[in-house]
């Protein structure tokens, strides 16, 4: 029996009812069956399995044809719902495009921030990519701070123009995604000056490329700011405007505007964009959750079929690496985060569905501070958890986890960046602090706070933790708990600080950085248990199968103790939990990993992601990971040729020297 | 002023002096400059500057180009010490290349397991490059573990050959650098079976490949294994026999040997390669330290160059990154980190050479044990803590840390591989626990472990820790003092957990495996800090002026404290440190970030690191990040054409469709 039968004959729970149900149910993941089998068939996706082989010309330019294949490509299945098709083939295709700005940012926001004209305008040349769009914010020496920005929108009343201008070097914009070669506009964020004033940045159309040649236009200066750590199928480019007129209308109208003669209208409602940027978030926390699914799944797999050292007397056989210990405590818990992030996005997106509904329909805004909060905090979180989970499961993976066939190098590369954009994490984290001040500056006052906060009213509740003294140390709401104690003590103590901190007229944020970043942490692991353990009643309720149902409660116990394990000072420090306490803990999540580990590979399966998403010679359903990566290796470019580059050149002669026919 | 000249000036030492120490005196750092400056002027390494953008072939061709250049360059230079020389010209490359296993192991095992008419056979050829080796160990299904090698040499007395076999797929030979294009010679690690008997891996010579045509020999099948996450001047490669001849002398005979009939001859001294083993590790943490340090001079550098957010409203100008405390917390710890690695480094070697003259004039080997165990855990904690420290360096550049021109995307991907080669990790840490074990069990009898492991015997001491009690939370003592209390209770902890598993039957090591990598690494971390302040010592000693010795003696109190910081739990959960303890420590690293902070660009500055070796826009002596970045992005290979790779086939009819002349 191969060792993944053997493996999946094991496991405890039904793996196809869990699939389905992670799936989002039966017709969602026929779906997915479907869009994967379609182009599994298909040479223009199947191509991609040597990728990581491919030069960056050739990665950016199949990457394009991608793409611009998918409308072809999905019409073709004649599927009910094309666009949930559509979104199925684009998370298989799994890389960045040139065209991800254009349909992510360009788009919306002619959407959001164009008026009825100008919507009419642009929008139609955009679905059909008559004109391919960036946006493009961020530069050179500006980025999370958009008052800081440096480009010029300056009103010309006499020609009912704007005139961009680039004054500094620091002020090229630098970084949006397709700029570099695929664009022939941008969202433009300059700072608008009219009538001799600075009203900061707003949002201007700007074509950048002639239509019939490409060539940048005269004032413009565009280009590639070269390869990156991943992310290479995307042309990130870098844009200056040497004093470039466009017209006034180029200047998205729906909330602000400029009247011919120079006057400017404010908008009327601010922040209206809040709203988009926690969806955003929302859609983060999904990808962090995919992308630790995938790399998990390729570790847990191979560690099922690699052995190593210490082989077992009877058998001659080295030892099952997933049997390891520290493999064990490595991988498992990853294993459990996964299915935890699984259910925080869906517990981001019920919320921001609610609110969605609730301001749309009666005004209602009240959610929003909590909303904007958590789900900044949880952006960070989660993508940094995610992209050090990767390089964790790749290291679980020994040697051959370097090699590009394994996947993970691609992986790495493309998910990185997560942690940076849209908000650094840091910078997030404390917007998430900002909200849990307020939430303790209103315990103080005796006020409660709201929603997801409202455990910091308990901070002064049991100062010793019931586990493993009066409750088992699987108890799920003492281990829930302990988390919301930890928080609720951090977040006391950063606004005792930050009270002493402020009283001096200093700002907490800055001074009390560290121990606001700590709070805003344990608050946000509060918020992913809690919608870890919801989703597990939810999916109980769903008539999920009694047998899968406990492996999630087993999971939500393994994210819960290895989290405490890995900062324990946070427990132990104020005498919330004791020496003997710590050891319990160590030795029940050694039980407890026990107890995941003949389950570990059907719970990847469960992810049901397919062999041509993971990319991957260890991560492959059949396990047959030693011939695919001979075949792997055979493929590869560099051995096209018995000799290396340069041979000719650099070793031919000095090899042949002094040898007539082969010795030895 | 600007940013770097304004830091410099505010240094509270003299740079120049603690530069001249690190780099081992007045002659050695003059040799330093002097390479530097003969390789900067010469195009053909001062082309590497653009290397992020070269194709897998061209880093391959130019890298071997450059090593096959060097000794040309280096007797250019006239020096007193060419091979000295070349060790700064080969670090300033930075590159791994397939020549260095030639270099690292094929000669060396020549030279230590070959007898005298082989090693005159072959070193000369060797010498001269006329012919090139490589080491063939790891499998495709074997690391780690040398008895699991299943490739045989079998012998044949009637024609008094070995018969060289890979019988499963398993087998082929997998990874040896070198060995995929440019080798033409390998040492094979076989198996040697003779009379019917398998006396387990023996080394072999092995001429792979035809003089003339560098074609494969009839039954070799022989390549490259593809690209990886890094390492990829290197043609990592795969080796196949089937059934191929060798000559009996090609089996390395000094210390094994068979006769022309076949009699099996076993080495006489076992382990013998113990000493190169450290050899090998001593010089793996010294490059610990210096890719630590080349990481964090860049990151450094940049955070005092780079401003964001929170504008200061006296200047308008974004706060100064370096001055944010998140950013503080990351990078100052990981500049007291590569000083207590470079002083780890230096002990490290100290001890070798020490072990080696009294085991090559007395044939005393007891240094042996502590020097196997502890070189073993110091490869896996440093290497570990380097490769984590270079992501963290790259997180605190931001989004720009992300860009190939920031260099840490090379760095990273040439340092990971660190963490696996040379022996797993947790494999290590292992090897130290044994160690730790067989020293618990001497303490328990009565007895006195020897070397670094003395403190063992303290575990009953001081079970509260008097730091901010009794001595200030910044004495030295105090300090490691804590570190020792925390290694010997988690020794004592897992020797407990031993002797009930071993009472049982059962393997300790793999059991208790997450108490012993625990205890391993907290010794580790002992025999760090105590080297670190020797190193401080030794300087004082050796005239650094006090000034320097000053700020020494505060970077071993940061690392000590951050240190402590990140694994408070350890500190707290038996007691030895309590939650008044735990608050003071913050509070007092915040202050010692603070003290170092005037002190950082000069602390890196004082690694004496090169601008061609840090090979970075972000990291440059001068500081002028943003004309370097402009400057490569326009040499980047994608800007040679103003439209991107497939632009006439995917686009170019798209766009132009409908536009006669640009609109807006």
């Amino acid at each position: 029996m191969c060792a993944h039968c053997r493996e999946r004959a094991g496991a405890s729970f039904d793996v196809h009812a869990l699939t389905v149900y992670l799936a989002g149910g039966e017709e969602a993941w026929a779906l997915r069956q479907r869009v994967t089998q379609a182009v599994a068939n298909d040479p223009l996706y199947a191509q991609k399995t040597g990728k990581a082989d491919w030069t960056r010309a050739q990665l950016y330019e199949r990457t394009l044809e991608m793409y611009l294949g998918m409308t072809k490509k999905v019409l073709s299945m004649k599927e009910k719902d094309p666009l949930a098709a559509g979104r199925v083939l684009r998370e298989l295709l799994d890389e960045p495009c040139g065209l991800d700005l254009h349909v992510g940012m360009f788009i919306p926001t002619i959407q959001g921030q164009g008026d009825a004209e100008q919507q009419k305008q642009w929008l139609p040349l955009c679905y059909n990519l008559s004109i391919i769009g960036t946006y493009a914010q961020t530069e050179l020496g500006h980025g999370t701070y958009l008052r800081g920005l440096e480009t010029t929108a300056t009103y010309d009343a006499s020609t009912q123009e704007f005139v961009i201008h680039s004054p500094t070097l620091t002020s090229t914009k630098w970084w949006p995604g397709g700029l570099g070669k695929t664009a022939n506009h941008v969202i433009c964020m300059a700072r608008l000056v009219t009538q001799g004033k600075d009203y900061g940045p707003h949002a201007f159309v700007v074509r950048i490329r002639d239509a019939n040649t490409h060539v940048p236009l005269p004032g413009i200066a565009v280009g590639d700011i070269g390869s990156k750590l991943g992310y290479n199928a995307i042309d990130n480019g870098w844009l200056r405007f040497d004093h470039f007129r466009i017209p006034r209308r180029a200047m998205l109208m729906r909330h602000a505007s400029v009247d011919a003669d120079g006057m400017y209208h404010p908008p009327k409602v601010a922040k209206v964009a809040y709203g988009t940027m926690v969806f955003v978030r929302a859609d983060i926390v999904q990808n962090a959750a995919l992308f630790l699914k995938k790399a998990v799944t390729t570790a847990v797999r191979y560690a099922s079929v690699r052995r190593q050292s210490n082989a077992d007397p009877s058998t001659g056989k080295e030892l099952q690496v997933l049997d390891y210990p520290h493999c064990q405590r490595t991988l498992l818990p990853l294993v459990a985060t996964a299915f935890a992030f699984h259910f925080t996005a869906e517990y981001m997106r019920n919320m921001y569905t609610a609110f969605e509904k609730s301001s749309r329909t009666s005004g209602d805004f009240s959610a929003l501070p909590e909303l904007h909060a958590t789900s900044s905090g949880l952006k960070a979180l989660c993508s940094a958890r995610t992209k050090d989970g990767i390089e964790e499961c790749r290291l679980t993976s020994g040697g051959h986890g370097f090699m590009a066939a394994a996947g993970y190098s691609g992986t790495l590369g493309n998910y990185a960046p997560n942690v940076t954009y849209e908000g650094e994490n840091n910078v997030l984290l404390l917007q998430t602090a900002r909200y849990l001040l307020k939430a303790a500056q209103r315990v103080a006052k005796g006020g409660a706070p709201a929603g997801g906060a409202a455990y910091l009213l308990c901070s002064s509740a049991p100062a010793r933790s019931p586990l493993g003294k009066s409750t088992e140390m699987r108890d799920e709401h003492a281990l829930l708990d302990a988390y919301r104690h930890r928080s609720a003590r951090l977040v006391a103590e950063a606004a005792t600080a930050a009270a002493k901190t402020m009283a001096r007229g200093g700002d907490t944020f800055s001074v009390d950085q560290l121990a606001w970043i700590a709070a805003a942490n344990a608050h946000c692991a509060c918020v992913i248990l809690t919608a870890f353990q919801d989703g597990v009643r939810a999916a109980a309720k769903a008539g999920l199968p009694a047998s899968g149902v406990a492996v999630l409660r087993r999971l939500f116990v393994l994210e819960a103790l290895s989290g405490m394990d890995s900062s324990l000072g946070d427990f132990v420090e104020d005498g919330f939990m004791d020496a003997s306490q710590a050891r319990l803990l160590r030795a029940t999540l050694r039980q407890v990993l026990g107890d995941v580990r003949p389950d570990a590979v059907a719970l990847v399966d469960s992810f049901g992601l397919s062999d041509l998403f993971l990319n991957s010679c260890l991560g492959s359903y059949d396990g047959d990971v030693y011939n695919r990566l001979f075949e792997y290796a055979q493929a590869a470019p560099f051995n096209d040729s018995q000799t290396g580059p340069g041979y000719e050149r650099l070793l031919q002669t000095r090899l042949s020297k002094g040898f007539g026919k082969p010795k030895l």
